[in-house]
């Protein structure tokens, strides 16, 4: 077991992060390949129910999963043109097979834009085949030049779920983006997470699309991290790949696209979010193991203490939760403490011979690490309600911390001063303009996230640079 | 809907196949790269299924899963000789990140070993440590320079469950090959599909492993595709990638190896072997809707028959089942019954005037095509019922029809002309050396498939090709 001496987060959030990742037994991010990480097996459960969550969330409002080659042609990669120059620089080749030269070079999909379309094309034929919503999960890759961080900034990003869907109108694609915030909300929400949904400006929104609308989160660290993106493709791509539909009336226009993508920093998210000085802390709903029972034994009582605790734990299975007992012999009840709190377990139990005496298990919550008595008979319904509260309170408690980071600022040496701190993110007037926007990013350093999605203020004012008359909010921050 | 009219599943396969992947949605092999296709819905949710069970099957057994990245580098690929000289004619080569020479190559893992395997250099320290049994379920690529075919033959398999365990000794790799056979057997028996598994010969096995066995099916047009396969490595990738354990008595040893590999071609095997000329025929755990609900509209009482097929659909719901109703206005029961057919759904539901009145229902099992009246009060339990009994008699037909298809053969002409006709799989005797197996291969023009592991026959007779006293049965089959 390492002994993590840096393990303050808030001080190292960089050392905090990459300890807790081997410490909790999230990834090892020692592959001999830079930005690529191994999910080890703890990892890898939470890894699967964040995407039950996700198929949850897309299943149930009309999206289809399916699976798409990991190879795009060059040819295809090169179809939109802003598309391509936005990802040329990043992207792997495959330029052999075998020890021969390929004919076409084959390119890793950075996004699956350029692999699904050419299909729509052949999938799409008349307004009845129209919507059409699909999704799927698996990795993309981007040869990073920036320092690659685990989950954070990596060269294969192994869990993005990306959706694909297709319309008759404009309008059809506005509704969709509508309904694809409320999806992000719903998965955000059920993570604990809070967020900060913001349009970005047009010299950061998707290459190829109309319009970007962004998930971002503030990091322990003060800066932001963008955790889910929304896009309006307009007709763009189905120009470029020649995706037509035969209306009503008879005619063939172009479809109308949206697409959306999550990844698994996500999951680096709650991670970091909800995590403290012991370890991570995890929503009950995404975590592989949500009650730990720890019997505490002394000298006397050890067989008694022990078939209790087995009692108790199979109890809890039978009423659904999942439960682990920790009956390691080489341990003291501290080291188990230590071990399951750096794991994020939501409640841990421990049972003792006083609690034996008293018919009683005492219950210490994972987030605030307090202990409480309870009696055997109402377990199962107060570890219910525990579990219930411990997500709501995990929720409130990252939205004001992430509130709290939020300034809203009037001039441009208070909003230096903050960012140079990387104290959060800023908020303040803008004209709007493209020009503005450059100077202001370079001004004061940082970059801007857009103008919020999320909130509906009237604002008035002047833009902080040009000092013209203006009514729009932008937000400003240090990204990742 | 396409009309297949070429659909005769036994006497011509290789169409009928591509035409059951398209016309029932499972997969869409018109991707622009060679052997590439796309999972549609209905086949994805099959794939689900399907990956759910190979976890069940693994995580009660004490494997756990893990992700490892797609990319393996040069300098690893080539650390075991046998290994990389079998497959650096047929891997996919990384030269170039962005429009940049990478200093070192990156292949797309052709199988796992060689991502897999430096990691296990960092986790295993001491016996303590092992067993270890990991599991990751993913793509795998391979520049195939044989002709393509969806599913069977492809450049990215995209759907392989491959294992790997690490043992403190050989007798125990033993054991855990012993586990892997009963784990595989589970799994091809919960498909309902036959199997035959042998040890393959020495110029067959893995690369890199001390042997090979190997779990075989006999599709329609009389070719054995492998479906499952099974290897010791003994120590030569530990010794390979250096990865020792310190032994209760301090020193230090290499570790001992498996690994075992399940791929998308199970779902190829389950497709063509229960399906027949009206489309795939499904296993009820395995299929997306268990149950399709068709009420039989006439001009009069419409209303009363939807009610009452909504009714009952619900009921079903209700009950666990997977159910479909089929409302749709635009087509006759008739093109409704060929749809879902197509689709393979195990069981239909009739409900028109007469059931009605009578009180009943009408079950169509797609596997036999019989019907059946049963009152609606027992419905449920009657389709419980009849989803068992289809899964017995998909299996026990599946079984015959291979074991009808297995020839003992006494002499090289019988066996030349059984291999001609693609009858399926000879047993004949054989001494057992390389020398008579290669001459048997170039006589017969047929593939050793290896000599049983799972019948235990003792035979005597003399080998077909040196006429040596010889105790081995071997088998042989035209193989994909």
């Amino acid at each position: 077991m390492p002994t993590l001496e840096t393990r303050k987060r808030d001080k190292h959030f960089g050392q905090w992060f990459r300890q807790i990742l081997i410490g909790a037994e999230i990834l090892d991010y020692r592959y001999p390949i830079k930005g690529s990480g191994v999910w080890l097996p703890y990892g890898h459960k939470i890894r699967r129910h964040v995407i039950q969550l996700l198929r949850d969330l897309h299943d149930t409002t009309g999206h289809y999963e399916v699976q798409f080659p990991i190879m795009v042609t060059e040819t295809n990669l090169r179809k939109e043109a802003t598309h391509v120059k936005d990802f040329e620089n990043e992207v792997f080749w495959i330029t052999h097979g075998g020890l021969k030269p390929l004919k076409i070079k084959y390119a890793l999909r950075p996004t699956s834009e350029t692999a699904i379309y050419p299909m729509l094309k052949l999938w799409i034929r008349s307004h009845a085949d129209l919507p059409k919503k699909l999704y799927q999960i698996g990795s993309v890759f981007r040869c990073e030049t920036k320092t690659t961080r685990p989950i954070i900034r990596v060269r294969e990003v192994t869990t993005f779920k990306e959706a694909h869907t297709s319309h008759a109108t404009l309008h059809e694609t506005e509704g969709q983006i509508q309904e694809a915030i409320q999806i992000y909300r719903n998965f955000f929400d059920s993570c604990s997470l809070p967020y900060l949904i913001s349009r970005r400006p047009n010299w950061d929104k998707f290459p190829g699309a109309l319009y970007s609308i962004s998930f971002d989160v503030i990091m322990p660290d003060g800066r932001t991290l963008q955790i889910g993106t929304i896009h309006n493709l307009g007709q763009n791509f189905s120009k470029a790949f020649d995706i037509q539909y035969e209306t009503l009336k008879g005619s063939h226009e172009y479809i109308w696209q949206t697409c959306y993508g999550i990844s698994e920093r996500g999951i680096g998210a709650l991670l970091s979010i909800h995590g403290d000085d012991n370890g991570i802390v995890l929503v009950p709903s995404l975590a592989p193991i949500q009650i730990v029972v720890i019997p505490i034994l002394h000298k006397e009582d050890q067989s008694q203490i022990i078939e209790e605790s087995d009692r108790v734990a199979e109890k809890l299975v039978n009423s659904g939760f999942r439960v682990e007992i920790d009956k390691r012999e080489d341990l003291t009840p501290g080291a188990k403490f230590f071990y399951w709190d750096l794991r994020g377990v939501p409640i841990r139990l421990e049972i003792g011979p006083k609690d034996l005496q008293k018919d009683q298990v005492i219950i210490v919550r994972r987030d605030t690490l307090k202990k409480e008595a309870c009696k055997t008979k109402t377990l199962s319904s107060q570890l219910s309600k525990k579990l219930e509260q411990i997500t709501i309170e995990l929720r409130e408690k990252a939205w004001k911390w992430m509130k709290s980071k939020i300034y809203r600022v009037n001039s441009l040496e208070e909003a230096s001063k903050l960012m140079k701190k990387r104290a959060g993110v800023i908020e303040l007037i803008w004209c709007g303009s493209d020009k503005c926007g450059h100077e202001l990013e370079m001004r004061i350093n940082a970059s801007l996230l857009g103008i919020p999605a999320d909130i509906k203020e009237m604002v008035k004012g002047k833009c902080i640079i040009c000092n013209r008359k203006a009514a729009k909010i932008v937000r400003m921050a240090i990204a990742y």
